[in-house]
């Protein structure tokens, strides 16, 4: 099988003409007509995911993040993502990636998302997509239902702006860094909304605007795509790993 | 004395010119021509820190963000920061930001971290105001600076990027939400970037690119401007209180 | 009866989606959920209309004038329109605008001016949105129609360019401040183009291009919107008054 | 004398360098080597305008209004001013237009303004040029000053905004169509803003921020244009014109 | 019959709303209600094409090239193009231009060259239009290609870019100017391009890319537009003349 | 020597500053701290020029045109220019440009050209930068500057367009693909233009304004590029090659 064939594939499932106007989906680096020995499913694109695919004679890593947001007309390689650039040329490695095609699909990151955390009656906002909105079958006190969200994202720590005190039973959800939607969503009546890269005006804004507001992470909420990715090509007969090198990128002190 | 003399004076240390192109230092609300009756020095200004104002009979609000960074053309009240808008009309109080125009000014907030942190040979970069760039006086490890940032700020948890183990010497320190930066100091050779509003994107990017991060967290990067408020407006004969209703708007579990 | 439930009436007859993309058609201020107790009618908000809504006991405003046009992110109440805001919200007076979404709509002011004026086959033009063209039932001098014209709206002052002594026949309409679709109505082969602001340039390229002007002026071709708004909500079973504080801003000598 | 060389010395007075960057001051049409029979001053090139010319054998007009604002790229000679481009061409009659250039010159028509209302004091406001503030000699009160006005400019029928009864001092001017300078005069603490083409919100945020506004006409402020470049011209030892077919565009009834 | 009436008669070919966004198809100059005398096609309108309309008593001349691409608002007829508006105007010469909406439309240029290449299965490719691909009947040697688009289009000397040695059968096609679609033509997997005013860098990717490319000269692919407009026109019963002072404007040495 | 050092000598004579703001000059891609053995001088970077620098042992190409002036995000190394990135990844060969910084240098190639063609009395039109304008020693027919022109540059064939048949004596010249700037260059009075690529419509202008023009050809105005390198260089201690791999990218039939 080509490389291109497994595009086509993954392609069939998350069309690039899902992604959003500013996104960068689809290949990265690609050597279409090279046989493809093994696909490497992986977060991040870092050069230990690299070592990894060459370790795992994997000449296809699909990734959710693209490599490359900023188009590049200077080469140094020894800054990245340029050297992830050198060495995937050297190795022949094609690079893909399925980022805002992946979040927005009906069968896409958010929708499993919905499903992991047992929503109910839950859609995306036609005005503010890829955000859901959906409800808990049953309503729970805010502390429990932070601990449902550590334990079943698997989450070491979690960040939370507390503004109420009311039981939660409307939940907004938008995986990796859409804290900013915060803005829109004070009209839309909800509890809480999860999702990553809360920062400082956004926990402000939801606090006085009485919604709750948890920050899963990035990383945890994305990196599940893995998984999604995963049993979309499970059945192509070819060897797909997912990546165990990647980790979130911090810690706490 | 009048609001607008009180404003007068600490203009002359921070004039609205020193301002960036987007931001909306200067008054939110005034009435500059009511009796000054006290000042009252804050981070952010939420409802709670309005009442601290009205129970201490200060009629003027020196914040260091800004309550209006979005124009307002349509009021509903019963929104943050309208409601703010609302009770600051019904009670006169007046509210002025020293946002950008303090960052950027002399002997503004980033200078004054560079002294908290007894940096050496510090100064502003030219090209990517309002970043300085100095050294520490002897080198230290990555370990014992993390401690050294968390005991100086006061910072209850710190999140670190560690993307190498050379000892650190020299500093990027940026107050607020400076993480974006990061694209660009990758040239200036630095050791540790210190920021608040650390983001998955920017994590990766320093990691990659060798650089230690420190999310200090916008707060407590910022939380030191009333004392640099307080300074500039202490010879004024006039109540001036710093609120103690300002804290992070998150927690860990 | 609320606040909120009024508004909602209204826009069954004038959606806000009916506005131009620059207009700020909709509520000014808005205290929703307070009791209506009365509504005042009227073209302008200006300070003296908002102490005839104290005086008639009446807490919603409806305007045709937007009071915000430009937003705002500093306020000083020493000026307008920011004194009202602030009588406003000392007062809760809440403030509603239905303009262009009034004046295109299909039982709108320009619709409403055209039976005024006893058109025959009239109708909006598709390109040059609001204006309507039509036909008076017998042909008159202008010296005739600029009578009929000044007794129908009942102006003290009318302003005319007489560019051509033919007889009238065709007339081009738009109430308020249309005076520069002339330079797009010269195809349209009218005889008589009725608005109002009618400046020098639009006079001269009017006469050069042999289209009578009438300047019937902003107010009058207007002040009859308090008429339709009175249609519209007078089976509400509520106080409402045509404001009487209405007038043109200028006088003549 | 080419027509050249009398351009040559009028832009000695009014460099195009001096207009803003909307306008088109400089000329229109053009036959520079023609030799100059005449030359005939007028605020507005009409049709009449361009027989006045051609019937005294002026065979160069300088105007004050530019004849093309709106560049063209198609012809069609029935509509004005493609009209006066026909017959200018037929006839070589170059037509010149000092527009802002002479608004703003040191020696331009504000400043002529000033001195025919014997103003004292006064000067160009550096950040709203063209418009001049200067001051009375003696407080008059406003029913005066409008018959000051009135008979100073010969103007027949004037409009104003009475907005405040107090004396009159201090004076905002600026000839032709600057009422929305208005919005930023709000901060010059003056008494009365003298200019043309006053429309309806122009006037209501006048009212409402309490300054006096007359509208003395966009024609009758700057047809003394005429008499400027006349005395810039005379000793050009050619005869000189000024053009008996200005008129306002205008009637009352 | 009136100018207009050769106009609307052509505009049934090739209607307006076809051309692209930046064209100024359509008349340059235009005496509608003149009685039309004769008609002269050419390709371009220089001042040789004006007396040979004069000489011929043509009093309307059908280019393909518009005289104005760029609008004009001061008028010196020294230079061209002005002096053709200058010498149309005095001679009531009217100038219409059909330009891409003759390239684009479904019995227009582009086509045309088709046809006279007698290629198969040609179709305007949607995503670039208007060019268009089509096959060659037999394969063809490259050196066989390039001799029989020059005898076709009796063109004396033929520039071209060898980039493979191939034989072509696929081949694209653009009238005119258009060697930039090389960039995008590059995924068409084509033989040759076959267009005008090939330049260095177009030349140089073609190479690269391995696509053959024929610089068939902007004049030489559409200088047969007069035939296309002939064959439109001639059931108008009038004169209609083809320029002869139409051709390439430059010679080799 | 690092590669690095020998483009700083280069930036010593043609700063990067020197460049348009829409240019790409400086390095392409770089392996700044390899060794240096030695540098190839091309005027294009096409994959023989690649090799040619293999073959030779040259780690460093220094072109006139930049490699990428489009920024990429998607690598498919088998389209130009990606397949250069792919064979310098592979074999570390670094590529720098000097393009508009070296044709608008005090030194660069635009004076290079003036010399070479014995202008006198030449400058940089400072309204029409990198445009020289200087003067012949002698006056000459237009076919005999044609001659000089053809064999001072070398080339085999040149295009020409005959406008007038005065004798030439003031020259406007500037290398590569300018040949647009001749819409501004009417008003400069000169009697002939030599560029490179000149189109249809560039000619049909010059031919009516009565300037002549000469197409010495993008590639013969600019292969002098390495020569003025070489000067640069030459003292560097390092092997120099100029490529015999550049030319022309077209024939004549």
């Amino acid at each position: 099988m080509f490389i291109i064939e497994a595009v086509e594939a993954l392609e069939s499932y998350f069309p690039l003409s899902f992604q959003e106007s500013w996104d960068n989906s689809g290949y990265q680096i690609i050597f279409k007509h090279n046989i493809l020995n093994g696909i490497l499913l992986t977060l991040d694109v870092r050069m230990e995911t690299l070592q990894e695919a060459i370790e795992n004679d994997c000449n296809l890593i699909i990734s959710h993040h693209p490599l490359f947001l900023q188009p590049l007309k200077n080469f140094d390689y020894t800054f990245y993502p340029e050297n992830i650039l050198y060495a995937a040329t050297k190795n022949e490695i094609s690079i893909y990636a399925a980022h805002t095609s992946l979040d927005i699909a009906p069968n896409g990151l958010n929708k499993y998302l919905c499903e992991k955390l047992s929503l109910k009656n839950f859609a995306m906002l036609e005005d503010l997509k890829p955000v859901f909105v959906g409800e808990l079958e049953k309503e729970q006190t805010f502390s429990d239902f932070l601990e449902f969200i550590k334990k079943t994202l698997n989450i070491p720590v979690v960040k939370y702006v507390l503004s109420h005190n009311k039981t939660i039973k409307k939940i907004a959800i938008c995986s990796g860094s859409c804290a900013d939607y915060i803005y829109k969503l004070k009209n839309y009546n909800i509890d809480v909304f999860v999702t990553g890269d809360v920062k400082h005006h956004t926990a402000i804004f939801a606090k006085e605007n009485k919604i709750n507001m948890i920050d899963a992470t990035h990383f945890y909420t994305e990196v599940c795509s893995k998984d999604i990715l995963f049993d979309c090509l499970k059945n192509l007969n070819i060897k797909i790993i997912k990546s165990c090198k990647d980790y979130i990128p911090w810690d706490y002190i």
